[in-house]
Parts: C-alpha cells; structure tokens; sequence
C-alpha cells in the first residue's frame, strides 16, 4: 500500500501536523486526484488558528482550493481518466438534493466541505466524487484552477449571480483581502462604472487602487458612505462586503443608493442590524446573503482566464512545498507585502 | 368661485377638521378631479393620529387613495377630458427623475404624497398631473379604484416586482391588516402553493383563512417560524411583512427556507437585527424592501379586477360621507368587524 | 426470472405488440419502478402512428409519462426504497452536463427519453436512474402524478420559465390539446388577466371556455391576432404554441402586442418565418422555444396538486389496462369527446 | 427674427439641401439647442439615400444623434437652463405611454424619430421637449456624446437589455459596422469570454479584430456557425445581428448554442426563416427584437465615457462642417477607411 503526505488539522491554535497516510482510495463514484496546487484562504486561518470555525471531526486534511491530476478512479466515473487536469469544487456536493438540482451547488442540503467535513487537499493526494471535479483547460495553471475554485469564484457569485451587477453601475468592496481584490478586478472586467473600495490597510488599498479601483477609503477615517457620496455624486449600486463585521455590513448598506444593493459574504456569529425601516424600505434597498458559489461560476471563470480575459498572474503571492504547509499558514496570517493568495504546491513548483 | 369641502389634518391627535375651501385650480400640467372615494389606510392613522409619520405642512387636506371623474385640465394636458374616470397614483411623482425614468415611481426624487406633502382626496376636489392619473376601466366601480391604488397595490408590488414569486412557492404574511390580507388574495391569486398567515388578532386570522391561508399563526403563540416548518415541512420561500415591528421582521427572516426572501413593507424607526451572518449568508437568503407601487402595478390590478379575475368586493368594510370623516377613521382605528378598508365618498354612496 | 408484460413499438404504422419479458434489472444508479400508470400523449402519436418522430431502436418499450411504486433498486441508490410512491421525469438525463448542472434537465447533452432511446413506462416495470424519479405526495393519484411529468409540466415550464408570465398580463393559447388545454388551467392558476384559446376543434375551444378562457377562437374564421386585438384592445404579452405548424407559430407572433414573447413548444421539420424585421424588431418581441420541463417545474407542480391548488381531477379522459394500450392510442387518437389525456394502468385500476 | 441653417432632406436620393431657415422656437415643454455635433448614420443613408426607410414629411432636416448647448426654454422647463451641455434621445418619446413609464422609451406609443417624423439636429439649432434631453458629463466631448446617443447606446441595448450578457459567455456579432464594432467593444467591456466578428468587409474585421474579437469570420468564405464552433468548440451563448438580411439573421441563429439566444438589431422588410422547430424548440433558443435603446442605457454609457472605462476616441472617423453635410453622407455611404461614425458640426469642430 502506497502512503503520501498530509497536512493535517488536530487543534486549532497548534500547527498543522505533516503525517504520512495511506493514498485514499477513491469510492465507486470518485476520482483520486495527485494535488499538484492547494490554495490557502482565510477560511482556513478560523479553522487552523482561530478555532472560530469548527470542523466536524479531528484530525482532518486541510484544505479546500484544491487542483491536480486524475491519478485514479472508482468503477462508476465515466467521464474522466487518468492524467485529466481538473480543479475541485471546494466541497463535495451531493448533485441530488433540490438546491443541487438547480445548479445551486454551495446551498447543497448534504454538502461535505474538504478540511471541514472531509479531508481536503492540503496532501498528495485527493478523493473527490467526479462530479464535483471541473476540467482545467490547458491554458490555465494549476495554481490558477486552484484559487479560482474559490477566492475568484466567491466575489464572481456574489457581483454575478446574487448581485446581478450591471454594466454602467457603481460598486463598492468592503474588505480588500483575497476575495475583495479579486472582486475590484472582477466588478472592472464586468463593465462596472465607478468602483470604490474600503479597508482599513493601506497596502490593501494601495493594491486596490492599482487593480481599477477609481476611490479608496480607509475606515479608520470615517464613514465611508459619506466618501462614496462625495466621490461618486451618489450611494453604490452594489456593495459587496467580506469581512462578516456589523460594523462592516452596516456601512456597505448605509453606502447604498436608492434601489441599492449590498450583497453579504462576511461570515461569522455577528448579527448587523438594518438601516432604520422608514429609511431601508422607502428606498428599496436588499441586503443578500451571497456563499461560495454555483460550479457554473468557476466554469466560466476558467474559461475567462483561458481565454485571456482575466489576469491572475498576479494573484499567487507566494508558492510553499506541503511540507512547509505551516510556513504557508503563517505568511498568509502575516497579510505581509499585501498578499492575496497564498498556494502549496505538493508535487513541487 | 366655487368651493368645496376638506377633511384638513391640523394637529396630530386632534380631529380632522372639516373646512370650507376654494376649488383648487390645476397647474397646466394638472387635472381637477371630482372625488367620488377616498380610501384610508393605515397610514392616514399614523399620521393623523399617533403622529408618529410627520406630514410636510399643517393644515393640509388628507388622503391618497383617490378615484372620481376629471372636472377640469390645466392647458397642457393632452390625454384626459372632463367626465373621464380616473384613480390617483398615491404620490405626485415627477416622471423625470431616474427612478421614474425606469418605471419605480415610488423611488421618485421629488415625490409628492398626497395628504402628506400636498392637499389630497379627502375633499370633494383633488387637482393631479395628469401623468400620475390612471383611466379607471367601467368595469371598476370608483371605491374599488380608489383602494386599489395602495391597499391592493403595495402588496401586489411586494409580491410580484420585489418578491418574484413564483407559482408553487410556498409564502408567509406577516400582518393580516389591509395590506396583508390582500396580500393573502393575491398571493393565491399568483399560484403559491401554500400560504401562512401570521397576526396578533384572531379575526384577521379568521380571515385570511376564508381567503386561502392554509395555515394561520398567532404569533402570541411562538415562533411562527416554528409553526411553518412544522406544516410545510420546510421554510419559506417569500415571507412578506406589513407590520414595522422588530420582531415581525427578524420572525419574517427567520421563516425563510434557503434562498429565500423577505419582503419588508413595514415601516416605523425600528432597526431589526439579521440573523447570525454565518446563517444569513450560509442560506444565501435576501431582505428586500418594498416601498408603494410603480404605476404599473395599479395598471395591472385594475385590469385583473375588470377581467373579473380579482375580487375586491369583501375589501371595502365601510363608507362613510366626507362629513363623518373623522368617524371613518375612528372605526379604521378600531379594527372592529375584521375591518380592511375604509372608503369616504365625499360624493355620496 | 420473472417476467412482465410490455407495449412494445415495432414500427410505425403497426401496432403495438404486448410482449412478455425478463422483469429488467436495474442498474447500480437505478430504480425498478412497478408502474401503476402511464400517460400517452400526442407525441406517442408522432412515434408509434405517424412515424414522423423517429426513436433510436425499435422494438422498444413506449411511454415516457410513468409514476409508481418502487420495487427494487441498484448497489448505490440510496434516497429511496421499496414501497416509495414515485413519479418519473420524461427522460433519463445525465446529471453532469452543463445543462443538467444548471437545473435545465431537459437540454441534457446526453437525455435518454424513454419510449424513444430507453424503454419506456408503457410495462409493467420500469427502471430509471434514481437521480431522475420525483416522490409522488401521498396526496397526488398515479394517473395525476404520471400525466403531470409531461402534460402538465410542459406547459407549465412554457409559462414560468421561458415566457415568464407576470400576474395581469394578457396570454393567448394556440393549440388546445393536452398540453394547451393545461395551458389555459395554469396561466389562470399564475394570475393571467384575459386568456384567449386559439384551436380548430369546436369541442377544444368550448372546454377551453370552460376552464378559464375569457375568448376563444376558432382559426378556421381568420386570423387570431385580429380577434385577440378586437376582443382585448391590445395584443398578447405571452402567446404559447403547442402545434408546430407554420401558421400557428406565425399567427402566435402576429398576436402579440409590443414586447410581447411568442413561447413556442409545437416540434417538426416546419421553419415558419419571422414577421418583416423592422416590425418585429420595431416592436421588440421575442421568439422562444421551449423544450419540456426542469425538474424543479414537477416538484412544483406536484405542491401545487398536493395543495389542492390545482384541480386535475378532469384531465384524465380515460383509463386503459394495458392488454388494452393500441385501443388507448387509438382513442387519444380519435380525439373523441374531447380527451386530454389518456392513461394505461398496468396495475389495474 | 433670427435664422440658422439646416440639412433638408426634400427627396431620397437627391443631395440634402442647405437651406437658411428661422430658429424655431421651443414649446412649453421643450429646449432649444445649439448643436455642436450630429453624428450620421446607417439610418440616415436608407433615408436619404436609397429611400428604403420613408419619412412622414418633406422638407425635413436630418440627424437623430444630436448634442448642443442648451440655447433657450419654454416656460414649463424646470430642470435645464442656457449653457447646459446636452445630448438628445433620438426619438422625441410622450413619456406618458405604458411604454414610456416603463422606461422602454423606443417603444413609445407617440414617438417622433428625429430626421423622421420631427427636424434633426443636422442644423445649427433643434427643438426637444426637455424630459428627452440628457445631460452630458463635461468630461464627454460633444462628438462622443451625440454619437453614444444611438451608435453605441443600441448596441449596448441589444447586449445589456434584451442579450443580457453575463460575464464568461461567448458572443458573436454579425455585420461590424459602426453598431457592430461598438457591440465588439462594449461585449469585451461587459466580459464576454470569446467574441465573433462576422462580416464581409475585411476592413471592418481586422478593426474588430484590434478591438477585441477572438475569431474573426468572412462569411463569404462559409458558414459563421460553423467556424465559431470549431474555434469556440460550441455555438455561441449569444449572437447579435446588425445587418438585417435573412442570410445574416439564419446565421446568427445557427451560429447559437444550445439555449443561446440572437438579438436581432438589423431592420427592413426580409422575413427570416427560423430553424426548424424540432431544432430550435429542442435547443430552447431565443430570437429577441431589439430597437434602439432605453434612456437609461445612454445614461449609464455616458457614465461609462466619463469614468474613462469606455475609450470611443477612434470611433469619429472624420467631422465635416454642416456646409458639407452631403460629403459626410458620402463619406459614410463609401465605407472607406474603416469608417465607424461620421460627424458633422455645425458649430465648427
């Protein structure tokens, strides 16, 4: 029996621990997959760090930005081989449930997210039912397919389908770390008008401004609804906000015009409250609740970036072997030299 | 010159006073509108009574859920003659501002409620621009148009423009009062499949039953997000509230299946809080505000009515002469007999 | 081995032969459903008379309109069990493919319609991949269940899907049979304003009236369009073709009024012409063809029939055993005393 | 009485006439402008060239893409004042009309096409009731602002309002004139995965093809359709036509993928064909009209203009003083040079 390598999670606050594991076999309806990229995200700093997060059991492979190479397969896949490129939906969706049905893969009734509820692909190897694994098409780099799957596909969602961005609008980005610098690069590739983005880190800013966006405001200078206003002449058509803090979602909803839109990705036990009803109702606003993504996001995300549409060149701030996973963890905690994406390569770089 | 009758609010608390004034004269652009129903809604009773809605200026005729026959036209109206029945848009919108531009006429920039912030139709005279006019078909009698444009139209617009349901969804109304229990009728009336109805008063409930609630909460009793699941086997798909309350709202939201939505009518200062964002966002579901009509909605009702596809003969619960004004707010305040809407006829019944 | 009955398609033009066979074994992803009953519907016509439709391999078993009982069940199904009330989608669809990933399930890429590419629910066995049975409510009758997968669900996915019916909007029906006569039920049930039914068949026409019609015409009398202005003021929002003649379809597009959207279900070779550009462009009007059902529009469908939302206690003509299933062709095809839908009861009545 | 001159059409295909006449004077409700540029169009050679469009009178004076200074007011205008900067809606829309209060302004019940049914701005002064004037941003030159008003508003109309782009998909534009280049350019702004030009100027597509388009299509040399899916390796999500021939308009529907669907922006008497329905129905295609814009698209593409997203610099190929107006036409009618847009001021440039 052949072993590999994985990054696993026994307790939050301690570091992960590098174990050597039998390869996984895949199930009758999963592929084995040789990871050759695994994104790291914020997510997993709650889980590994903070403990804020829980995961179902312990230990678990981390995990869940995840591309590689068919290695292997179960009796039933039928549509991918050996040697395919693929990346993987960040968890393993059912297919069957009525959500799944509608191509609403993140709301999925039984979903499994790896390094949550299964072992992910912070390792050598994989298992992934074969339905939840996209085709990386030859233009795009493993390291891309990774981060795509979810650091690029979750500010897509949310300007995409959930926020329904049209071109000529107005948006502003609450929280410029991974997902809101890809959300400013995204709300200009989608033919937003104005762009404004907030933070409260002047290298998230600064990176900000040079990906499109037309203002930026430091939190920490005042409310930036009022900035928005005096830049724009107006409030946001759209807010998209990633940081889950009340005082964060409060500020993306009061930066909203009449008819506005604030879409929500920010997550954790925080319970904002809403503009005064006289104010939020006699506007029309709506404030969305927008996680993860549809894998028809990511589809068409890798076909944007095979297609040389959308640069993420860029977007990597930094390549780790697993078995400097921990080191990985730690640079992207640091948010040194304004990092958007951090990846460990487990077959090498 | 000629004078008329006027319900005037002058102070909150106190009653109306009935007063002698001159006819009003239209603006080029305005028609004069013999008053034949005047609908009052609860509104008029927040403003009329509690206060707690402030009105622009004192003394000013109440009143915006008008319907008669035009008797004048200023020299630049083109589409309207004397003798034509009309209902009143409850608002003077200005047809120039973006939001009319785009057919949301109640987002308009410099709306003109009437009874709020111009004299309106609690009067044997109303003057109008005529754009805000709509011909009301023979078929709908003046005290069905006159209701219409508010009491059936705000929830119309809450369900189909805001909301989108969807035939086969399943819908919670929250607040069984005019609005919700039209709202009740016209949830039925789009192909819900199943409707809960949630209030504080076993009339209204009573109510919203006969009219196709098939399942009927009083809130005194507990959570009706309980009771829902409990019947339906799963949340909402559109929660609808017409109360104001906190605790209406945050109940409303708490309702909701997956994906779904809130629509909030209800308005007052009071700041619901949302769910722990790590549900909110984890269900992906949405909370929209719903504010009047555009004036397509009052279009499309007055057509369904006249098709005989709508009706709102029970809707009407009392007439009252303009000169007992005062007592028809008096029983709307009262809510005795289950009461939905009341109609002043300033031109006799 | 146990062994069944059959009604298998030989060749067009003949009849079908009852033929005895091995009871089929399901696969590891599929269900064997014993059939209690089975729709035919006008495109069982086109297949096993007309031959005008062509099927994959002959023989092979017809009907595509199946609910049941499970009876058995492969290694991996896992959600339903023996003795489960099921109702089955039209066509054995994939799953995977973009189209099924999106909730589409009648684009699948790799659709295996029963009746034409698998065999059919015309037996007294069935089996079909788990992914594509719907649990029938104990509330909906088989004979219900079964003709709503595709007699009811086509028009319904026509009108809430692809025509996008909003509540007051005008609709004009060409074509009355099965899937039109349904048509006229539900644009009723989703709150159409007036309704005009479009056929040449007198006893069509009158159950049309009967069901929610507010105009019906005959188009042996003339155009359509013209009666629909004459009658309505205006044209048709939403008009739906259930024919696929050349005439229909283009008499459904002169029917409607500016922005108005032709829905267009009726298949063949035939390639109507679009109106002269600069009308129809002038006028902005869509073309759009609508192939089946979601599954999500059974689901729906099924809520609304287990509400008593929709009544289609009438829309089953007549019941056959299916030692009897030529003599129900045969009646379906006779289109006597008005039939809608004819069902075979393989299990008896 | 002070007078100006003006490009009269008196007769198809006879030069405009340049012809001195009084400044005409606003109504109540209108602006007097001064133009600075009119922008010439497709339009304008079927009208004054091949008489294939008819006007409702003659003399007329030409030119539906006008924008000015505001030069005097009627005594009802409220929102604009001498010396604002103005482009013109290039229809004079009621805004009273179901369409117009739905924001649809090109289906206007009442329209009157500048150069068509009221005088154009191919003069020194227009008229245009104040609601159809917009305000042009000063960062918007004239030249670029006259032209947005159909050039490019229409194509953008097609793309936003009726194609409704989503970022990823995969586009085609038949005829890449000056509509057809601006839809290249405004696709790759709205974040089109893959784009298709097709025509049969080589000069037209190699511009397209510097613009942003993938692939580019002679469709002398075969079948677009055929092309884009060996280069795209599917059809496209959306196909837009400008051309109105059937040959293009059949094109672009074949050139469509499963549940694609072509816009349809070409004019004239042709009577396209459709697929055949078996095709068409079973792929869920759509074929929509499109006719020029709403007001808001020019609103939110002038927005685009001014925040430096869209760069119309290269689209003026040559300005020609009003004096020359006929050369202008010529120079639009010769194609030569890649022409996009033609603009004649009479202000002097």
């Amino acid at each position: 029996m052949s072993t590999m390598m994985a990054a696993r999670l026994v307790k939050a606050g301690e570091p992960l621990r590098l174990e050597e594991l039998p390869v996984p076999e895949p199930a009758a309806d999963e592929i084995l997959v040789k990871v050759a990229a695994c994104g790291l995200c914020g997510t997993d700093l709650h889980l590994a760090v903070a403990g804020d997060i829980p995961v179902e059991r312990t230990p678990i492979t981390l995990g869940h930005e995840g591309a590689g190479i068919v290695a292997g397969a179960g009796r039933d896949v039928k549509g991918l081989r050996e040697g395919d490129r693929v990346a993987l939906f960040p968890a393993a969706y059912c297919g069957a449930c009525r959500h799944c049905l509608q191509g609403r893969h993140s709301l999925c009734d039984r979903s499994k997210v790896y390094g949550m509820a299964r072992d992910g692909a912070l390792a050598e190897y994989v298992t992934a039912p074969e339905r939840t694994a996209i085709r990386l098409p030859e233009a795009v780099p493993f390291e891309i397919g990774a981060i795509v799957t979810d650091g690029v596909a979750t500010p897509f969602h949310a300007l995409r389908s959930r926020g329904r961005l049209r071109a000529g609008e107005t948006v502003a980005v609450f929280g410029c770390g991974g997902l809101g610098t890809h959300a400013v690069m995204l709300a200009r590739l989608m033919g937003a008008a104005r762009i404004a983005a907030v933070d409260v880190d002047e290298k998230a800013l600064a990176r900000a401004r040079a990906l499109g966006a037309d203002l930026v405001v430091d939190m920490r200078q005042g409310d930036p609804a009022k900035a928005i206003r005096a830049a724009f002449g107006r409030g946001a058509d759209l807010a998209l906000e990633f940081v889950g803090l009340p005082e964060t979602v409060e500020a993306a909803i009061r930066a909203l015009d009449k008819a506005g839109r604030a879409v929500i990705c920010g997550v954790g036990m925080a319970r904002p409250a809403l503009p005064p009803l006289a104010a939020f109702v006699g506007r029309e606003q709506s404030v969305l609740g927008s996680f993860g993504m549809d894998r028809a996001d990511i589809e068409d995300l890798l076909a944007l970036v095979a297609a040389g549409r959308l640069d993420l060149s860029a977007s990597v701030s930094a390549r780790y072997p697993l078995a400097e996973a921990n080191a990985a963890l730690g640079h992207l905690a640091s948010k040194r030299d304004g990092v958007v994406r951090v990846v460990v390569t487990p077959g090498g770089t």
